[in-house]
């Protein structure tokens, strides 16, 4: 089958690799129609980290089951599925818990797996024709029958909407409250979307690039340009002292606005001041044990400088890490069936297979418009 | 009246100061039988922090009501009480929420109010003869008929048990779990006999104090002395790869043990890695926004260079904050009353008022054998 | 000044009272501006409890501040306030969880006060030009700037929006999930405006009066006539085998929609028919400890022939009881000022005072149109 | 293999059944070690429900694996495990939510699965020498080394254990807090050590039978003999006007202290009477939905003449059913490894399977001093 293979830094080709097959009793394989690249394909594509040349890549897929393994019952041949990133075993005592991130087993000496992903086990992506699921009845969203009318919305299930969404659950987020979100990434912006679903009575979303900032204003939220305001001073305008809560949606490789470098503890350390004492923060963009290569000596050793005489003075909590999209995928899923939910208000570009490395190109520039790129390699 | 006053970096004595009156009609008047010295007090002797001198010391209270203002209903005058550390209006849009650590009426400017310490308020504190007490019917807890009889134990009610409590609450510990403690000071040891409460299945304690040491042992405790072994490797060791939860109970001046220098991101780093992925971890030790005087550069900007790379990528989570004394000291209380907490084990020394000035001298050197001081002002 | 004062069954008329006053430190005196008629107030128009001849009704007050005693501080003379209907002391057992319509102070022999009804203390109502607040700073919600323009909206706060909220809360309604109210009364109608502002997907309501069913699908709920259909079949069906979680807004008077009979236990044993095992239901229509001049045999003692066998089959879960309006009125009053919420789209008729007894007939048939009643003494 | 069969009312005998063997890729072959009698197989031997002749009871199951599917990967040959009574599938809307008792998946049309059980599967018993356990990776529990010294304490895992601790969990009991526990069956008792290890500061437990009443004393708990005082009078007694939780462990054949006779809603109105306004009342006693042979014509129907108006009066709240064994098992395990729990306190007798017949007409006559049954196949 064709994949999207990865060669090096900012290095990626569509080729022709083995063609996945049911390994084991429990396997789902999956004939994917969309795949979507995510930020955190740029982790990787850039080089940050120690994926292996010859990995195909892709998280984010959904596709209709081809086949299934002797042990699979409640999936069937022809049922479209949309697949969490994190691959889980279902039995062991984070997955029993719905830690299904962490789960003990896919990975032997790492807590949590994933396809096509750097330190996340050895499983392939699905950038691809065809994609191999472990423990299929235990990590297939089989979707309702508006499916293909709604695949744009609900490819999202696969990671960014419940990451979103995480964001904010880690943030307790209530009805009422205001919350602050740095980053309007595709994850920020279903981090806002989220929040809205909460009702959420003042959203506020950070960010500088213009694209962005109208999306985010597109679903009501408030928009707020760091290159040209102080993001913490205006929030704690807006909010009269500070927001109750606030999400993480960037990263250690956050930039300051002015001249791009990164500044890998701006974000977090702003999120400190921006909400009050009491508050909560939901972070999900992705932090590093190490980096090597960060121009920053801290982050090299995956450390941050960070305000934590002030965290603690104002009294604040905060959860990280990634998402268990199973313990949100199922009641999005109701949210987009009913009409809801509509997480396909980022996406940017529909594109084949063929043209992936050269999307990865523009995704990687961050190109004015490119907000979110789906791959339909059944096209 | 008598009360133990602040001159200047470790020097007190005990002065004659105006008596304090019903200023409110909510307020009440105490005469102390207990205060005790905390460690917290130790931060203000030394110098570390912007108190005025002539301020009186003391916020873990206990003693008797005198009088009552004319809107006091529920506490009569005879009636043994014992304080929560944190003064609370009952009434704004955190006490509401028993959030009463970060009241917002009590120290306008700034959320939370205590007596006699360092930037929260202007109330006096209790190492005296007599204390007034704003909003008397909300913030007094009314001990039951024991009141004298466990005196020692009801007076830890004021701060260090629940302190040490919230700890156990913020990292949401469970029965049956696996829990590291950093520090075996008065609030360590309680946060170890929270845990045993809660039936935490392994209490591990980090100290290196022999007499911190013995008496976590004591209570079923094992006790890791980091003087002797690494204490990260110790605890994956006793759990097979990590702790469940972990509790903060240094604070900002955590000193590394071979030369007794401030480190001050040492324990919150060690329990990053003494952790399992998706622990949670609850700091009640002090962190400051900013302390001139540290030999660190970055705490002097209240700064840690935190391990977030990895706190991120296990999924951890963290609260933090002065604790909110009344949530838990009911509860407590009806735990001593029953006999199942018995919280005084960590006294060491009961003193009159006019030995307070040396008992501080001993407590700040971390002499052996001074755990925990308990002042008698009425004796 | 002038108030509505209870004569005996169904007779009410508009009298000339003492005014009230400043009786205590903590009070607050309120010049009504709007106060509604309540479902509840039905039971004591009926003759249906033992509330006293003499007793002004009104427990659904907004006003504005005129006197404030001397140990007021929060609050302000010429402050907009919504009162809940519970009156709190703020600081027993109860009110310092939150649970502060089980205020073990303000109503000695009975956990729980209220203005003007029976069993609930000597507390006059606000159907009346002024209103004694007791506990002025822990019981007035605050009104923000647009108090006047959204007054029919922020009354809404005093009782029936936390009531329908709080039916939505102990039936833990998730995002995503369906849920069946039943009742189309104002209460019910405000648990479905709850429910939508929470993202339930699929919010269906059972009532049989036509203006209620019709207010209940302006908002987009799914509205069921148990006149002509057999409404657990009915929700059976749209959720293909039970809801995920149920509202009981009706009560012990709650009537078959053939003859109007009164059957206790129609829509709770409904409610256990309709929603999925591991369902959780919320409970707020009122149900009584005794009601002697039940009809029904097992009522008058307070007792229902309830489901109980299939209830633990299907191992569900229930809440009930009156809402702590303090737990609520704080978010809610965010959710109208954002424009997010609007709870006076159930509003039927403004009246003037003078108007009340001929309102409470009307109402009190039920005739068609007269969904909610808002009294304005000040007009 | 032999296993103890069903032959029709209060008639069960030991027979030569076939053997069980792997079905399915993901089944568990398991030689039984330990297999007891449990209260609710009781209802089955009495021909209390629809159980058809030739099946094989026993729910609360230990063993050794002796073979295992081609798709198991956790469970090998050798383990010690001990099986919870729910048959569950890992991976349906309720098991991915940790709602194991209600699985969707094991039997189809009702929500729930067992061995040996009226209405809940085909599944064959354990009171036999081997057992067939499907879906084995989720649904063994794999015990610690010291599976075998421990191994009374381990079975209750199976089943009581986790069901003691879930009404305390359905009652959301907190440290400190007073408890009052009808039926001193196994189930009360390990209510009760539940309660205990959750440092609950009062534990009540009602019950007549002199056994069991000392069995509670013996672990601390205060006995109620209700054949000699009123148990609601004594608990408003014990607990100055009530108790802040309390737990239904009878059952709807509860009986009358004076002459035996069923009064099915005994129990839990006089958990509503017992329990103070806000308090939470958890319920593992089994009710059904139908008992055409009960002498109470509501109880034919599966109805109970319930105080809901007090109930609602008192704000109370109540969560029901089977316990999810698999929500609790792995943190009591630990607690039982650890030496905090000892739930084999309550065990009397230890039989082979050939003398389960005779223990069966003993249990059921609830002899004194029968208090739990713990049958050993392999011995």
């Amino acid at each position: 089958m064709k994949g999207l293979v990865y060669n090096g830094p900012r290095d990626v080709s569509v080729e022709t690799v083995e063609d996945p097959r049911i390994e084991h009793p429990c396997d789902v394989l999956v004939k994917l129609t969309t795949t979507n690249i995510c930020g955190s394909d740029l982790h990787m594509y850039e080089g940050r980290t120690n994926i292996e040349p010859g990995q195909v890549f892709g998280h984010e897929n959904l596709g209709e089951v081809v086949a299934v393994g002797k042990a699979v019952s409640r999936v069937k041949t022809g049922d479209v599925v949309c697949l969490p990133f994190n691959i889980s075993c279902g039995f062991c005592k984070n997955c029993e818990r719905g830690l299904t991130a962490f789960c003990l087993t896919m990975n032997p000496g790492r807590a949590g797996a994933a396809y096509g992903y750097a330190n996340m086990g050895p499983y392939r992506g699905g950038q691809a024709e065809l994609l191999r699921v472990p423990y299929g009845d235990f990590n297939c969203l089989v979707l309702p029958e508006d499916a293909k009318e709604k695949e744009d919305d609900y490819v999202m299930l696969s990671d960014i909407f419940p990451t979103g969404w995480h964001a904010t659950e880690l943030a307790q987020l209530q009805p009422g409250e205001s919350v602050v979100i740095y980053g309007a990434g595709p994850v920020g912006l279903l981090a806002a979307h989220s929040a809205m679903l909460k009702s959420a009575a003042k959203v506020m979303v950070v960010d500088r690039q213009p694209d962005r900032l109208a999306l985010a204003e597109s679903i009501g939220a408030i928009a707020i340009d760091d290159s040209k305001v102080d993001p913490v001073e205006r929030v704690l305008d807006l909010t009269k002292g500070g927001a109750d809560k606030g999400c993480e949606c960037v990263g250690w490789q956050c930039h300051e606005p002015e001249h791009g470098h990164e500044v890998p503890n701006m974000t977090m350390n702003n999120l400190v001041q921006s909400v009050r004492a009491t508050g909560r923060i939901g972070v999900v963009g992705v932090f590093v044990p190490q980096d090597p290569n960060s121009p920053d000596e801290l982050a090299q050793q995956g450390e941050l400088a960070f305000d934590f005489g002030t965290f603690f003075d104002k009294g604040l909590s905060m959860g990280s890490g990634q998402t268990n999209v199973k313990a949100y995928n199922r009641q999005q899923c109701e949210l987009i069936h009913a009409g809801l939910a509509k997480p396909s208000f980022i996406v940017s570009h529909h594109l084949s297979l063929d043209e992936a490395p050269d999307a990865y190109a523009h995704f990687d520039r961050r190109e004015d418009g490119w907000t979110k790129v789906l791959l339909n390699p059944a096209a």
